[in-house]
């Protein structure tokens, strides 16, 4: 084949953004790992990506697995999934959503996606229009990017203010948003900052939502993972002010991330959603793609009837002592500046004080030798929009958070500067 | 939400691709559902989809759904998978399809997909850039063109020759590659055809796809479901002449279609799609792509090495019965004309010829009318690129089969034309 007479064809460098553009939390990771150092005896330490059953305490209930092995078992559920679900899978998360909110949502509302990724690869290019654009949070999670710019949807920031307790910056939303913008994405409770947003922040947000004209996409794989003094409030309470799309999965709350079973919902009860044609593209989208395996959506109806809430309080109450024990020996290290104890989901913001460190120039750098040095890794800030921050995972057993933290310690005593 | 003043943002109709171009079968067979007169008393027969589980005789070996029953309940395959997959599965994918091959594949050139589907969603965006085009057969299978659609690769059809055992017509496939065709694709054994293209055919094709400077997509997702005189070759046997990119599943040959599993395979001992930067766009792609999971990429080890060449032969020997009995009971059918007798995979095409029918329109009406009338679903011919063909699956049960044929037949001859 003559590749070389045809070097514009074959050079596949043009595909943009797929080379520039395609950053993951799990792309980031890949890199960081090759600089663990061989022969470090140690065992590498993961904070990187949000993995829970990197913590052994967190384990799937046995009613969750034994559904997955009873549905498989039974053969019946070997045939393709119908485009739009399980009917069973589909009623039992509306039944499971809807005793948090003041309505009924309707299975017809619920679509059935492989973990909460696919779920934002189907939204933002039904959403994405020539000339649209979407506001995503600063910092966030970056898989909207990535998509948002494979559709070729414009991507915009607004900011979350870590000083207060990573609030939205609700003057910068309204700076960013122009009639050009289809929509918003929340992350409650908040990936990556550590933060559960309150029932007044939210429904400000909806309102701002709501003026500014644009639909509200919330993220809520974290959903119920609050520890704190914020309860966890749906942003579908607030679908009477402005449609809501929720984002949701089994990964986190059930520990199993690799099952990959999410879903979308939609919220809606002035039916805008409709009208406008958005559940009808959803519904396109989902004949043209792929679905979960029908051997997970049959196992679904249990897995949310059969779970106990003692379960879900154990679990609440190690989280909730992974925060305290990351955020008081946090304090420890003298160029790390946690400014919001975590009290939600399973990762928390660091800001990095770079003039106090030698010979490291910035995020990046910090993460790339701590994993040569240390064997630890974190997530270099900029990954998630905050240059010079780290995103740290709590949700590792705790005497690898105990380690990590000393080692991250030692590498930052390690780099100081002298003064 | 002021969605009336605000006409053009929240027109969603400008969404093209997914509006008008979004064609795929199980839309096609949602659509034709709805036709089903609730109050014709007999079972509705499904030959719209290949669906194999529709044939209670196809039941996937024990020892598939016990190591899926293993994996899950042994707690170790929870987590995320790695990007690029368990290695334990990519390994024995390599393994399972390098026993047909002059060669050993390496792990590395196997990637996981959520079954063929994600497959064609990963392949085609790697390949799509600017002014690109993609030849695609004839009839073929509509997943191609949707997502060719989405990512904006311009599609050109070559076609297939139905009085020619729908061999490539190699001279359309000539006239419609120029300078800026990236790749085309060849269904092997045939959706929707049901031929089994020869060894001869297949280097001829691979030697046109060199001298053309394409690759070659070979869709392979009914490897192995050869049961007439063509044994089944892989495409990659080919690789020396031009790269190869393999489409595989364990969706037709276990008959679990709704485990959506699927790989894709490069086959290049030259290198070139490392060269290109194709493999390196592959990679990128699955870091921002959601991934089969875990729980069933842990079992495919044992599904490739443990089922028992008696399970293939076996229900080879039934697809065989059920293609006879097709190919008999078509014949008594004056309006219907099937050209070349299935030999592989699980559907074949078939001719309408119009003309004899009274009020019967095209191949779409034919279809409702068939649906509305008897309960019997049917592709029509025009989802799959031949107006006025159908395309029938015949991996139902045998008293499905029969059953249809005859319904198929009195419904032919209640609206035959009088001569």
């Amino acid at each position: 084949m003559e590749t070389g007479s045809r070097s514009k064809k074959w050079n596949f460098e043009g595909n943009e953004w797929l080379n520039a553009s395609a950053v993951s939390v799990r792309g980031v990771f890949n890199k960081l790992k090759e600089n663990i150092n061989n022969e470090d005896k140690r065992p590498a330490i993961y904070m990187c990506r949000v993995d829970p059953t990197e913590n052994p305490l967190f384990q799937t209930p046995l009613i969750a697995s034994d559904a997955i092995a009873s549905a498989v078992q039974s053969y019946n559920f070997n045939s393709y999934p119908p485009t739009l679900g399980l009917p069973d899978a589909t009623r039992a998360i509306a039944d499971y959503l809807s005793s948090d909110l003041p309505y009924q949502l309707s299975p017809d509302n619920v679509f059935l996606t492989i973990g909460g990724t696919q779920a934002i690869d189907i939204i933002l290019p039904v959403l994405a229009r020539p000339g649209a654009n979407i506001l995503l949070p600063r910092p966030g999670y970056p898989q909207y990017e990535s998509r948002a710019n494979c559709c070729h949807l414009e991507v915009r920031h607004f900011d979350l203010l870590p000083d207060r307790g990573w609030e939205v910056d609700l003057d910068s939303l309204e700076a960013k948003a122009d009639e050009n913008t289809v929509a918003m994405v929340l992350i409650n409770p908040s990936n990556p900052c550590g933060n559960v947003f309150t029932h007044q922040h939210l429904k400000r947000v909806a309102e701002a939502a709501r003026k500014l004209g644009m639909f509200l996409i919330s993220d809520e794989v974290y959903a119920h993972i609050a520890f704190g003094s914020n309860p966890f409030v749906p942003m579908a309470v607030f679908s009477s002010i402005v449609p809501v799309i929720t984002i949701g999965s089994l990964s986190k709350r059930w520990f199993v991330p690799g099952w990959r079973f999410g879903w979308i919902t939609t919220c809606d009860p002035n039916g805008i959603l409709k009208q406008t044609g958005i559940l009808k593209l959803i519904k396109n989208y989902l004949e043209i793609t792929t679905d979960p395996p029908t051997i997970i959506q049959a196992a679904v109806p249990e897995i949310l009837k059969r779970t106990k809430e003692e379960f879900y309080a154990e679990n609440l109450n190690i989280m909730r002592e992974g925060a305290n024990i990351f955020y008081d020996r946090c304090k420890e290290i003298p160029c790390l500046k946690c400014p919001h104890k975590p009290e939600g989901a399973m990762s928390v913001m660091v800001q990095i004080n770079i003039s106090q460190l030698e010979g490291i120039i910035d995020d990046v750098d910090f993460c790339v030798k701590l994993a040569k040095e240390e064997s630890v890794l974190l997530l270099p800030g900029v990954s998630v929009g905050l240059q010079n921050w780290l995103r740290i995972s709590f949700a590792v057993k705790r005497s690898a958070l105990e380690d990590g933290l000393t080692r991250i310690k030692a590498f930052s005593l390690r780099h100081a500067k002298m003064s």
